[in-house]
C-alpha cells in the first residue's frame, strides 16, 4: 500500500488564524504543530520543556529578556526550557514548531492568545 | 545579545558523505540530524522509538514490508517503532531526523552503513 507523506505547505493551507497551532504529527510523546504568525506575542516560557521553531516562511524574531534571535526560511532555534521568550512576527510568518505533547503556547502567562491545544489538521 | 540560529543549507553544505546524519540541535533529550542520502539504505527498525523524516530537497523513499511513502521537499513522515524499513533515494536527497538522543542510523542491522553516532556539525 502507499502511506501518505504529511506536506506542510498542504496543510499551513488549511490554517487561517494566527498563533493557532494545529498539530500536523507525533513522535513518541511529541508534536509537530504548523502555525501562522503575524504581530507580537506575549512573554512566557515553558519551564518543563525546550521548544523547537523551524520557520518555513517569512521572518521571525523571537525576543529574549537578554538578547534577540532572528529566523529566516530554512532556519531553526530551540529555546531552552524556563526561558522567557517573545515571538515576534513583522510580517506573516509559517513555522514548524516541535515539543511533548500538552504544552500550551502561551505556557503559563494564559491570556486571550492562548490557543485550544492539541487540535489536529 | 544576538544568538545565532541555525541555517540548515548552511550545515549541509558542510556534510559531504551519505548516510552519516550530523547532530545540529537538540531538544530535551532529541536531536534534530542533518543527513544526506544517495542510493538504497538497508533494512532495519528502531524497536524503542519512533523515527521522523522531514525532507528538504530531493525525493526520498522509504519502503516497507507492506508499502512505500514517497517524500518531497516539505514533506515529512514519521516511521512507527519497530516498523522494518528502508530509505532509498534515487538522487541526492537532503533531509532533517529528528529522533530521541542515541539513536543508531542502522538500528539493530548494523553493517558497514553504520555511522558514529552524536557527530555535530
Amino acid at each position: 500500500m502507499t502511506y501518505q507523506a504529511i506536506n506542510l505547505a498542504g496543510k499551513l493551507d488549511l490554517i487561517a488564524e494566527h498563533w493557532h497551532p494545529r498539530v500536523v504529527a507525533e513522535m513518541n510523546d511529541y508534536q509537530f504543530k504548523l502555525v501562522k504568525l503575524h504581530g507580537d506575542f506575549v512573554w512566557h516560557d515553558h519551564p518543563d520543556t525546550d521548544e523547537t521553531f523551524i520557520v518555513l516562511e517569512g521572518r521571525l524574531r523571537i525576543e529574549f529578556r537578554d538578547g534577540v534571535v532572528e529566523l529566516g526560511p530554512g532556519e531553526m532555534y530551540v529555546v531552552p526550557r524556563g526561558v522567557e521568550h517573545k515571538p515576534c512576527a513583522d510580517g506573516e510568518v509559517h513555522a514548524l514548531l516541535v515539543e511533548p505533547r500538552g504544552v500550551v503556547n502561551t505556557g503559563d502567562s494564559g491570556g486571550e492568545l492562548t490557543a485550544p491545544n492539541d487540535v489536529w489538521i
